[in-house]
């Protein structure tokens, strides 16, 4: 099997693209499409100040690294759930890339806002940690993006994680998220992050193979309760077709991008009256979850910068986050 | 495991109802559960005149028998494919059942009418099977069920045909097909017959259940072409999401429906111009066809008539099919 680009030995064969590539031109290939998906779909402009939300695997590092050389530099923030090792283990390669670009990066601790982990608190609130975690994540990661005024959040989520959500939402026809998750989503005023997914047309397989042959050391092991049943199931099932049929899944989801285009906008959520930020209810869960179990004033950041830290943007942003 | 209605022992667990029945109990569940749907969804009034589309297999022919049953009788159309033994067993296990239940059923034969099977004609118009068989058959069932002066047509597509066709049109978004699926379609003036799907919401597993223990005969082979590839692997992959969620296949066609009453109503098809039935093009595929390979100076419609044929319906719709 040859490299399509250079004849040389091919490493990856990428059967969604009909081609194969070796390892050089697999990096200059998937950094290429990366950076095509941000342009066309418009997830970042040049002026944008854009905050990435990491979780130490391979897909947010690899995001932050591609982003970085695409010259789209970028903070990030690291939302430490206390869920004991992997949590440590997590951040230390968090940090160990924001060492690397040369960036600053935040962390938001459950055990220093709660004095609990994700497990204590799900146990406590009797919810499902994912779903808890979920809702924890999404507001604190809004809050630093919107606090430290940055104008853009990107997530790593790839094109399985897309997928796999979009079968399960059809299959239960679930209307209240099915329309909802976009490639983009806009922001709002002061208190809603736009929400940006530059890996949405890139499969696990491929960022995976990225951050290896980039060199890139993230945390192998899965989140331990990240490893939901259905979601596995649903990867594993799109991947069967997948194998039949190569490119099934970027078409499944391309095909749902231009139909979330052509429904109606969906509905405002309101503002929390405690915190203002976006909320369904009249107090947002955050603010119900911290008046029970939060310690403390507000809300604590803690802003790690490496040595040599990029002074591209060194403004006001890092001090005023909370 | 006993059954939930008599407590004598079960003969079938049926997950997704999260239930067990005897046999006697399953067949009384069973045909309810069609008799409501076709009530719910206004399949099929009691002043229609339905026919029922039958293959010889386990769903066609169990839906003819239930309509007879809920004091829907109705004739039957088959169209003889030509494939050899096949379809020479299909329709003997078809007349069977017309003889059982005291009703007309017409054939459409291929071979009359093209002097070739399917697989010829296939072969000489450079068209995969299953494709030419979907076009000939929604022609030649629309126009007996139009022409023999009949009101609905009825056939006996299943859940697990319904979920794994919207699933295929799903992943690629194909919105030619996609919102067009329904579990009933309306006719327009004289040339196109409202269809209608009263299995829609009953699994094949369901059905093959019905028949085996109903005690009707049908052919046991698949049509040779109709195991395609693809359909099979959504069946058995909507199985696999259905072992660990019972239920999800029913959720997503139901949900579908909802959808598909929301969406804007299909541009409607035109006529066409040589024979009047609906066309996207000016003269249709069948004409085309027909012109080309057709013997005789049009269609030859075979009408078999029982011994002791019911009289409910003794007009003049079997003479003037064609």
């Amino acid at each position: 099997m040859k490299c399509r680009v250079c004849g040389k030995e091919a490493s990856i064969r990428l059967t969604a693209y009909n081609t194969a590539l070796c390892a050089d031109d697999f990096l200059a290939f998937f950094e290429k499409r990366v950076v095509q998906t941000i342009q066309k779909y418009n997830l970042i402009e040049k002026s944008d100040v854009p905050l990435v939300a990491v979780s130490g695997g391979k897909d947010s590092l690899s995001l932050w690294h591609i982003m970085h050389l695409a010259g789209y530099p970028a903070d990030a923030i690291y939302i430490d759930l206390g869920i004991g090792e992997y949590s440590q283990v997590s951040f230390e390669k968090a940090k160990a890339a924001a060492a690397r670009l040369k960036r600053r990066i935040y962390r938001f601790s459950m055990p220093a806002l709660f004095e609990k982990g994700l497990e204590e608190l799900s146990r406590k609130m009797k919810r499902a940690p994912c779903s808890l975690c979920g809702f924890i994540k999404r507001y604190l990661m809004n809050r630093a993006c919107v606090d430290g005024g940055y104008t853009v959040l990107a997530t790593g989520h790839n094109l399985d994680d897309e997928a796999s959500a979009l079968l399960g939402n059809l299959l239960y026809w679930k209307e209240d998220y099915l329309w909802r998750k976009s490639i983009a989503l806009e922001g709002r005023g002061a208190y809603l992050a736009k929400k940006v997914k530059p890996f949405f047309l890139c499969s696990e397989r491929e960022a995976a193979a990225y951050a290896i042959l980039r060199g890139i050391d993230y945390v192998y092991e899965e989140c331990p309760y990240s490893v939901d049943a259905k979601t596995l199931l649903y990867k594993g099932l799109l991947n069967k077709v997948e194998e039949v049929s190569p490119a099934t899944k970027i078409r499944f989801v391309k095909g749902y991008l231009k139909q979330v285009r052509e429904q109606e906008t969906q509905a405002d959520a309101g503002r929390c009256a405690r915190c203002g930020y976006p909320s369904y209810a009249e107090v947002c869960n955050f603010c119900r979850l911290f008046e029970r179990f939060g310690i403390g004033d507000g809300l604590q950041i803690e802003s790690y910068e490496p040595a040599g830290l990029s002074s591209i943007d060194e403004d006001s942003r890092g001090a005023g986050i909370v």
